[in-house]
């Protein structure tokens, strides 16, 4: 794993990520894929789904603010990004809290065209489907490796289970990720841009399982150094954007990843 | 009237607020409810409605860029809110400018559940309905209590009419407060963050004179306190949401607050 | 040509914006209107379009996030623009790359009421009609103007061409500018603010080729001063926003412009 030269790659190639993601974080997703290095297209109308994602090289679904008309759109996206085979990451936001969002993942799945699955412990927890037997999400951290890896296998396709930790597994090879800052909880959209940010390793790098940790570490990386210039969430914001478009090989000594 | 004790409530409890509101202002509404200490949740999907509110602890409607399907959704969140017993603030964005607007505000009125109704004079005279009698919207501040008393009454909830000044009132008790800054209005959306704030306010004192008055106090302030470090909107915008994380005890100290 | 009169006009008349817009920009967009003096307003419901744009000063449409409902809402404010003798500016954003957006904005188009075309070289081209003709967007810039004028003489409208250098023409008169910054491509929105600028000064000087020169110049040189204070393109939209508050007489003096 090289995260550094993928980056390069990105930087150089500026993949197009086709993203069908939430009204909220629309603007900041585009922003960070665009400091990154990646080129983010956002557009959702069923006409035209075919012409843009046949061109993109990534695909990234994110269920925040979906709608009965939304669904359909992010459905046939699905489909699509199986049909041209390209790779596409699902953020099941808010899975779990309602019945809706739930059932939505779980349809997205049935493609069989995601390729990277990314949510937080709760929402992972819910598309796992043993609901009774965890007691409430923060109580997951210990087990968590292993309903991510049978989840991962379940589905063929690699799961990111984020949180202070993340854990990520492909069924083979599992890794856990402690890198990060507590600011990512006090802004919107931070789960959402990291999305976007994986979204755009998978572009450049087809093993899955690599570039999540990829994604994880520049995106996680870049928030530790955004940190100390923001004197609180406003300003944490603007100074993300502003460091992943600074990241440098030597950053990424700051990693702090265990391949288990 | 206790605001800092409110303020920590807030932090502690981490209330969920479910919000309608509008595409323009979604990602500054969610980033500053945040910084503030409570949990924002946008979701507008009829279908995840009763999930969503049924566990919320107070309910936002803004109908800043509304259309018919999302009309719908905000009937609905308006019936749930009585349903559930979740206190529902109002922000009749731009009623009085089309009839569409005016329409709708009256609508969600009709449910008997909105606890505040938070406006500008102008969207707050057009549901008072005598447009005839007041020429021009400046000309108000001087009759503007009398209005905001009238239609509390009318309709048994607390009114505010924001502007240089704000006016509160519930019907019995009155409330006049003088903080604030220019800056607020050469941004979009300082209103919607406003609801968003008197929001959580509403979710831990269901006292929501109180809980108005609290909000406003504690935004307003805020914005005094991002004024002195922005050089222009764009700053100001950013240490608004930086502001309102960093309130102490002490900077209430700074209230301007008037009770007739 | 009096650019910063014009800019004087805009702060003393503060005139209303109708803006029908995607939802990546729309807060951007509404917060560099208020920042250059000038008042917006996003709304798409069909049926308060009406109410809307008779008393609007301008009419902005963008059709990036485009699907069939907001089509229907852009035809609509596209005939009552003409119905209201409102000037109109057409983004046509991502026209070629999806033939949905060719032909929505092509239909547009048809309705006679836009006064002002603006799109970056390749959404020109596709307008145009000659894809066979030239092979790929980069190859374009000295072929540029003779299409931008063919295009205006044609529509009878004014045609903006963006890029390194913008190329503008009402079929009679021609300008290229040469202002302008890297970072523009370094953030999401920039073609999008730069639409809100000029239906800014559209809305108060109808010599649509000179307020359009008007608008890009000002974009663009409040780009270059921000650009000074940035430390990546996070802080670089904030400052575009502060810039563009504060530009002054003497910064015209970095105008460079030519009329050919």
């Amino acid at each position: 794993m090289n995260v550094y030269e993928d980056l390069e790659k990105i930087r150089k190639t500026r993949p197009l990520i086709h993203h069908i993601t939430n009204f909220v974080v629309m603007n900041d997703s585009a922003n960070i894929t665009l400091s990154l290095g990646a080129s983010p297209i956002m557009a959702h109308a069923k006409e035209e789904l075919e012409d843009l994602i046949s061109i993109a090289d990534a695909v990234y679904i994110n269920i925040g603010t979906l709608d009965s008309s939304w669904i359909e759109s992010m459905l046939i996206a699905a489909e699509l990004s199986g049909k041209y085979n390209k790779p596409l990451l699902l953020d099941p936001v808010g899975s779990g809290a309602s019945k809706l969002r739930t059932n939505v993942s779980l349809k997205i799945l049935g493609y069989g065209s995601v390729k990277i699955l990314k949510g937080n412990s709760g929402e992972i927890l819910s598309l796992y489907g043993q609901k009774g037997a965890i007691k409430g999400v923060d109580s997951l951290s210990e087990g968590n490796m292993n309903i991510v890896e049978e989840l991962a296998e379940k589905y063929n396709l690699t799961v990111i289970s984020t949180g202070k930790y993340d854990y990520v597994s492909d069924g083979k090879r599992n890794a856990v990720i402690k890198n990060g800052t507590e600011m990512f909880g006090k802004i919107t959209g931070s789960g959402c841009m990291l999305g976007s940010v994986i979204s755009s390793f998978m572009a450049v790098n087809r093993d899955y399982f690599v570039s999540s940790v990829e994604g994880l570490l520049t995106f996680e990386i870049a928030g530790e150094l955004a940190e100390k210039f923001s004197s609180g969430p406003g300003s944490f914001r603007e100074n993300l954007i502003d460091s992943i478009g600074s990241i440098e090989e030597k950053h990424y000594a700051m990693s702090r990843v265990e391949f288990l």
